[in-house]
C-alpha cells in the first residue's frame, strides 16, 4: 500500500507522534536523545495466534502495546516512545485503520508512550502488529531473569488466569470449562473478555521493581511455564504455593468447579502480562506497603531455593503434578 | 512455538547476539547504552510481498537486514544493533530458521551489527520478518527529508532499477521484458536476481552523508516517487536528469529494447535500497573525491528549485511524462 501508506501515516498515526524524535513521521528513521541506559523490547501479536479475528480492532492496538509494556515494568523501567510495524491484510477493510488508531492513541497516551515511527505494509495473511518500546530504567541497575538467589521470596502481581478464562469464554467456553463452571464463570465475562484482550498492564508497579527486584521478568506464556525459565536463567529452584497466586472471583470459581485441574490451567494458561519477580525477604514489608500505597495487588506465591526446576506445593504442602511434564523438579543440597 | 522458540533462539540466535545489552537473548528486554542521539528505523519485508516464496531463505535473511541499513545508511549513521521479530509459518519447515540464522549471521558480521534481541512467533499466514536497526550518527546533525533547499544538487548512490530487473526476471520476465530485452538483460541474470534478494547497502557512504548531505532518505518505492516525497517534505521542487541517472549494463539493455519508457520502468521499479540527497553545490568536488576514494558510485542527477514536484527531464531538456500521473510538476517563482 505505498501511496495509501504514506497518507495513512501521515493522518492517523502523525498526530501521535508526540515526540521531536518522531519527525512528525514522514522520516526513515526515528531519533533517540539518550543519557545512559535504555531498555528496548520488541514483542509482535498475530491474527488467530495472540488475538481473535473478531477482536475488536481498537483492543487489537491497545494489546500490541501492553504485551511490551509488560515487558518494560517487569525491568523497572518506564515506556517513554515506541515504534509500529503494521502488517495490514489485504482483505481486511482499511478504514479500520482508523479504529486501530484511536485505540493505540487512547493507550498511548495512558502509558505516557510517544510514537516515535514504524513501518506499514500490506500482507496477504493475517494482522500482524508488532511493537518495539523503550524504557527508560527507574533505578541503578535493570534486573534480568538471570538474577534470583536462593533465600529470596518469589511474588507476582495482578490475578493469574483471567486472560485465559476470558479466551476460553470467548473461543470454546462449554467444551473446556464445563456448561456449570461456564455460567458461573460467565458471569464475570465482560472483564474477562477485557483481560485477554486489553490485559492490565501493572505500569504503577515499574519504581518497586527497580527499588527491590532481584531476577525479574513478565508472565506470558503461563506463570508456570515462565517461573520455569526463571528458575533455570538464575540457576535455582523455585517453590511455588498454588494456594497464594492471586485468582479473580471468576478464577475462584472456576477453580471451584474443577479442582486442582482448573487452578493447573490457571496457572497454565498464559497472557496474564503481569510481573513475576523475585527479592530479598527482608524487603517483604516495604513491597507490600508501597504497593497498598500505590493500589496495586502484588502476593508472595513462593520462595526460590537451591537447585534447579519448579515446585508446585498444594494444600498441606503435598506436590502438585505439572502439566507437560517436561520440566525438572529437583531440589538441591 | 512458545517451548521450541525458546530452544530455537537460545541456538540459532544466541551466538549472533555479541553485544553485553543483549543478555544472551535469554531476556525479554535488551539493555542499550547510549550517549546522545541515536538513529532507530524499523521495516518489515512479508513473503509475496518484498521476497518471492522461493527466494533462498538466507537471502531473506539479508535483505531484512538490508532493508534498514539503508535507512541508517541515508541518516548519516553507522548501524550497530538489530532487535529481529520472526514470524515463522506454520507450514515452512522448522529446519529452514537455522539456515536463515546463518544468512543473517553472514549480514551482522558484514555490516557490523550485534543482534540484541527479539520476538518470534507462528503464523498460519505468510513469512514476515520485522528488523529495528540502531545506528550511531557519524555527525552532529542527522539528515531529515525535509533539508532540501533551493540551489542544491540532488545525487543518488549505486545503480538505479537493477533491483526491479531482478523481480521481472525471477518473476515474470517474458511478459514485462520483451523476449528480446529477456535475453539481453537475462545476461546478467545472477547480478540481476543478487540485486533483487540482496540489495547492496552501500555502507561505506554514511560518512558522507554525515557530512554534506542536507535532505536524505533512501530509495525503497522506486526513484520517481521517493523523490517526490523528498520534494514534498522539503517543500521544493526537484529536477531530474533521466539520462544521469545511473544505470548497470543490464539496464542499459533495457532501455536499448524499450526507449523512454523503459527508463521510467527502472526509475519507477523500486527495491534500490540506494541512497538519494541533496547537498550545496560547493560540495560537488568532495562529494566525487571521497566517494571515489571510498570506491562508492555516486551520481549527480539533478538540482533542487523552488516550487513544488518533481520534473523529469530527458534528452535536450524536454519533460517527460511521470508515470501514475498523480505528481504535481510546478515550478515555483
Amino acid at each position: 500500500m505505498s501511496a495509501d501508506e504514506f497518507a495513512v501515516i501521515r493522518e492517523l498515526f502523525a498526530p501521535l507522534a508526540t515526540h521531536a524524535g518522531a519527525r512528525g513521521l514522514v522520516d526513515d528513521a526515528a531519533v533517540l536523545e539518550a543519557q545512559g541506559a535504555l531498555v528496548v523490547t520488541t514483542d509482535a501479536i498475530v491474527e488467530g495466534v495472540h488475538f481473535l479475528i473478531d477482536d475488536p480492532i481498537d483492543t487489537v492496538a491497545k494489546k500490541a502495546l501492553r504485551v511490551n509494556v509488560s515487558d518494560i515494568v517487569a525491568k523497572g523501567a518506564k515506556p517513554v516512545a515506541a515504534l509500529l510495524t503494521l502488517v495490514w491484510p489485504n482483505a481486511r477493510p482499511s478504514d479500520e485503520i482508523a479504529t486501530f488508531a484511536r485505540g493505540l492513541g487512547e493507550d498511548l497516551q495512558h502509558y505516557g508512550v510517544a510514537l516515535i515511527g514504524g513501518d506499514t505494509t500490506s500482507t496477504p495473511g493475517p494482522l500482524t502488529v508488532s511493537i518495539t518500546l523503550f524504557g527508560q530504567p527507574l533505578g541503578s541497575r535493570t534486573p534480568a531473569r538471570t538474577d534470583a538467589k536462593p533465600g529470596e521470596q518469589l511474588w507476582v502481581t495482578g490475578r493469574i488466569g483471567d486472560g485465559w478464562l476470558g479466551l476460553m469464554l470467548l473461543q470454546e467456553a462449554p467444551a473446556v470449562l464445563g456448561a456449570a463452571a461456564a455460567d458461573r464463570v460467565g458471569a464475570h465475562i465482560d472483564a474477562l473478555r477485557a483481560a485477554y484482550r486489553t490485559p492490565p498492564s501493572p505500569l504503577a508497579f515499574a519504581p518497586i521493581v527497580a527499588r527491590y527486584a532481584s531476577a525479574s521478568m513478565d508472565v506470558s506464556d503461563g506463570l508456570i511455564a515462565d517461573a520455569a525459565k526463571l528458575a533455570s536463567a538464575s540457576g535455582v529452584a523455585l517453590r511455588i504455593d498454588a494456594e497464594a497466586v492471586p485468582l479473580s472471583d471468576a478464577g475462584h470459581a472456576h477453580v471451584s468447579a474443577h479442582g486442582p485441574n482448573g487452578l493447573l490451567e490457571l496457572l497454565s494458561g498464559g497472557d496474564d502480562y503481569q510481573v513475576l519477580f523475585t527479592a530479598p525477604a527482608e524487603a517483604r514489608g516495604r513491597i507490600m506497603d508501597e504497593s497498598r500505597a500505590a493500589n496495586i495487588d502484588v502476593a508472595l506465591i513462593g520462595d526460590v531455593l537451591d537447585g534447579a526446576g519448579l515446585w508446585l506445593v498444594g494444600a498441606g504442602g503435598a506436590e502438585l503434578a505439572l502439566p507437560g511434564g517436561g520440566h525438572v523438579h529437583k531440589l538441591g543440597s
